[in-house]
C-alpha cells in the first residue's frame, strides 16, 4: 500500500512541521510504551498475539466447518464492523456462509435471516466483551430459542461466545453450562480487535487464510514502528488528516472507492475513526461513498456544495473478473469504449474523479493498493488502527474510550426499566 | 406523516420570520406557475399525470409477471434510488424479483448477477432519459448478449427502455428495433421522476399498488398547495432546514432511522438534496445513518465530536412483525426487558437517542409516520420533493439542475478518448 498526498492541497512540508512531528514523536512512545493499561493492547499484536488462542480458533473453524453450512455472528460495532469487512472485502465463496445478526432492535431483520438459514446446519458466535450488549442479549434470547428448537438439548455445542477472559455474563454463563469461548483481549476495544478472535474465528469459518492476515498485519507493524513523520506513512497520514481539518477547515473525509467490495472496509473505518475522535466538540465526521454510484448522488455536492469536504480513495488497481465491450454499434455513444474492459473504464472513472474533484480544490488523499487479498487485509487494518489512533492524539482527545456511546442506552434503559 | 420540530432548538417563531415568509411565497409561485421549463413537471404530476402512461405501465407489468421471474432494472442515481427505495421499503415478497444493474463500472458486481439469475426467466428495463448514461449503456451492452445467449433473437421482446419520449440513442434504437419503451416526462430531472414510469414499472412489477402510490402522493400535493410557511409543513421544514444551516452553522443532516427498511428511502434522500442544493458552495451535506446499528460506529461523534450535525428523524411507528422477549434468567443483564418486544425496544431506543442527542444540543427533526405502505411511501416522496425545492430556492441555487456531475464524466471520456 501506498500514500498519495500530491493532490491533498496542504503540502508535504506542512505535513512534516516541527510542532507536528515532536508530538508524533510523544505520542509515538506512548502508544509503543508497552503499558496496555489505556487500551494499546492492539499496538503490538501483530508480533505478540496469543498464538495458543490463535490455533483454538483455528481448531474450532475445522470442527464449525465440518458440522455447519453457516456461521451466525451475534455482535454489533467493533464486533462486527471489521469481521464483516474482512469477509466481504475477501470473499471467496469457500468456507461457509457467515451472518450477522444482534445489529438492531428491528426484529423483521432478525426474523428474516432466522428464516433463510432454517433448513441448514447453524453454528452461533455470540461476540461481546461486556456480555451486557443490550442489541445481542436480545437477539440471543430469540436465536437461544431457534437454536434449541432445532438441536434440542445439544445446541449449546453449537454455541461460541468471544467475551472477556474473566468476567461478564456471558463468560460466567460458559462457566457454568460448559459453552466453548473464545477471548477478547484486555484493553484492547472492539473497533481495535478484529485481528484477535473476534474477526479470526469468522474470517477462519469463512475460509480465509488468517496466518496471511496476521503476516500482513506484522508487516505493517515492523514498518511503521519508525516515530517521525517522514518515515512512517501512517503519521503522514494522520498529520494530513490534522491539517485538513485545522488549517483548510474541512469537516468531512469521505472514504471513496470504485471497488464495490471496499464499502464494507470504509463502514469499519468509520467506526474506527468517528469513535476514535468524535470527543470534545473536535474530529472530522468519516463517511463511506462507493463510485461511480454515489457520483450520481453526493457527486454534485463534491463539486460544488459547501467546500467542507475531504476525499481518500482506497484504490484498488488489480481486480479479478473483468470484461471487454464488444460489438458497438457505430452510432452509440459509447463508441469510443470498444474494445475497452470494465477495469479500464473504471480506472479511468477514478482518474477522472480524482481530477475534477481536486480542480473543485478538494483535498484528496489516495492509497494505492495492489491488489486485495488476506496479506494487504491484514496491513490495512493495522495501518488504519495506527493511523487513527495518531490522528486521535494530534487532535488532543482520548483515541481509545468512547464516553459518548453510553449516553442513549442510558436513557434507553431508564425508559424501559419504567 | 407528521414534523415534530420542538427539539430543533431554532424556535417556531424564527422559522416563520418575515423574511422567510415572504422568499416562500414568491418562490412557490415559481413552483406552480404551470411554466415546467425550469424542471417542475414533478410539482403536479400527483394530480396531473399522464395517465394513458400508466395504464400502459399496468399492462406492462401483466406482461412481465406472467413471463418472467426477474425484473432486471438498469439504471443509475435517479433512474434507480426511487424504485429501490420503495421495493425495499415496502417489500411484500410477492410479485418478481427486482434487481438494479448498471450502478457502477465495477465488472464483478454486474457478473455476479447475472450469474444469479442465469436460470430465470428475465425482463431487462433500461432506464435512462438522455439514453447517453456510460454506467448504463456498458452494463446494456453485457447484458444484451447475455439475454441475447438466452433467448435468442426474441431477446429484445424481453427489453424495455425507459427513455425520453423522442430523443436520445434508446429512443432512436427502441424505434428503430421495435423495442417497447416508457417515456421520462419532459422536465423531470431523475431525482423527481420516482412517480413515473421510472419508479411505477419497477413497483408494479413487484406487486406494489401504484394506485395507493400516487393517492399518497396526491395528498400531499393537496395538502402542500399553501404558500405560507405556518400551514405547509414541506415550507416549514425547508425554512428549519435553512436556519440550521445559515444560524447555528451545521453542516450535515443525519438522516436517521430505526427502521433498517427505511435505509433505502434515506438513501434517495441524499441524492434528492445533495444533488439539488449542492451548489455555489452551499448546502447542508446530507447522510444516511440507521440506528441502533449506527449508533454504535457514528453514535460517540454525534453524541460529543464536532458540532456540525443535525438529526432528522423518520420514525415509522408500526411495524408488521414483532416477538416478545422471555424465559430470561434472573441473572442476566436484560432481566429489566422480560415480557417487552422489539418493537418496545426499538422504540426506547429512538426516545433515549433523541433525549441523548437533544442533551449534546444537536437539533433534532422528527417525522413520525403511522406506518409503512403505498399511500404514505407516495405521499413522503412528494412531500420530500416540495421540501427539497423549497430548500434549494432558499439557499439561493436552481434546485433543479446539476451541472457538477458532468465534471468526472468529462474528464473520464478524455481519458479513454485518448
Amino acid at each position: 500500500m501506498k500514500l498519495d498526498l500530491t493532490n491533498g492541497i496542504v503540502s508535504k512540508k506542512e505535513c512534516e512541521n516541527k510542532e507536528l512531528c515532536e508530538k508524533v514523536k510523544e505520542y509515538h512512545k506512548i502508544l509503543h510504551s508497552g503499558d496496555y493499561s489505556m487500551g494499546t493492547t492492539w499496538v503490538d499484536w501483530p508480533n505478540n498475539f496469543d498464538k495458543a488462542e490463535f490455533e483454538k480458533v483455528k481448531e474450532l473453524s475445522k470442527k464449525i466447518k465440518a458440522e455447519s453450512d453457516v456461521l451466525l455472528v451475534v455482535g454489533i460495532g467493533g464486533s462486527y464492523l471489521g469481521a464483516k469487512a474482512g469477509i466481504d472485502v475477501l470473499s471467496k465463496n469457500q468456507g461457509l456462509e457467515i451472518i450477522f445478526a444482534g445489529i438492531n432492535f428491528y426484529y423483521e431483520d432478525l426474523a428474516s435471516k432466522l428464516e433463510k438459514i432454517k433448513d441448514k446446519n447453524v453454528t452461533v458466535n455470540v461476540v461481546s466483551k461486556s456480555g451486557t450488549t443490550v442489541e445481542i442479549l436480545s437477539a440471543l434470547n430469540i436465536i437461544e430459542k431457534f437454536m434449541k428448537n432445532k438441536y434440542k438439548e445439544e445446541y449449546k455445542q453449537r454455541m461460541i461466545f468471544t467475551t472477556d477472559k474473566e468476567v461478564g455474563y456471558l463468560r460466567k454463563r460458559a462457566n457454568a453450562e460448559g459453552i466453548q469461548t473464545l477471548t477478547v483481549p484486555t484493553n484492547m476495544g472492539g473497533r481495535f480487535s478484529v485481528l484477535s478472535s473476534v474477526g479470526m474465528l469468522p474470517f477462519a469459518c469463512a475460509g480465509l487464510d488468517i496466518d496471511a492476515i496476521i503476516s500482513g498485519a506484522k508487516s505493517a507493524y515492523k514498518e511503521l514502528l519508525v516515530d517521525d513523520i517522514k518515515n512512517n506513512f501512517a503519521y503522514k497520514y494522520s498529520a494530513y488528516r490534522y491539517l485538513i481539518n485545522k488549517t483548510l477547515d474541512k469537516k468531512i473525509e469521505l472514504f471513496a472507492t470504485f471497488n464495490t467490495k471496499m464499502a464494507s472496509f470504509s463502514a469499519w473505518l468509520q467506526q474506527l475513526f468517528a469513535e476514535s475522535e468524535g470527543k470534545e466538540g473536535k474530529g472530522l465526521y468519516v463517511c463511506p461513498v462507493t463510485f461511480s454510484t454515489d457520483l450520481h448522488s453526493v457527486g454534485q455536492f463534491i463539486q460544488q456544495g459547501s467546500s467542507i469536504i475531504a476525499e481518500t480513495f482506497i484504490n484498488v488497481q488489480k481486480t479479478k473478473q473483468n470484461s471487454v465491450l464488444s460489438e458497438i454499434s457505430s452510432d452509440s455513444p459509447i463508441k469510443f469504449l470498444e474494445g475497452k474492459t470494465f477495469n479500464d473504464i473504471n480506472d479511468a472513472a477514478f482518474k477522472g474523479t480524482v481530477k475534477a474533484h481536486i480542480e473543485a480544490k478538494v483535498p484528496v488523499a489516495i492509497f494505492n493498493i495492489e491488489e486485495i487479498n488476506e496479506f494487504n487485509f491484514g496491513y490495512m487494518v493495522y495501518y488504519f488502527e495506527v493511523a487513527c489512533a495518531m490522528s486521535g492524539f494530534l487532535l488532543g482527545v482520548n483515541p481509545f474510550d468512547q464516553p459518548g456511546v453510553e449516553q442513549y442506552k442510558a436513557q434507553m434503559k431508564q425508559l424501559l426499566k419504567r
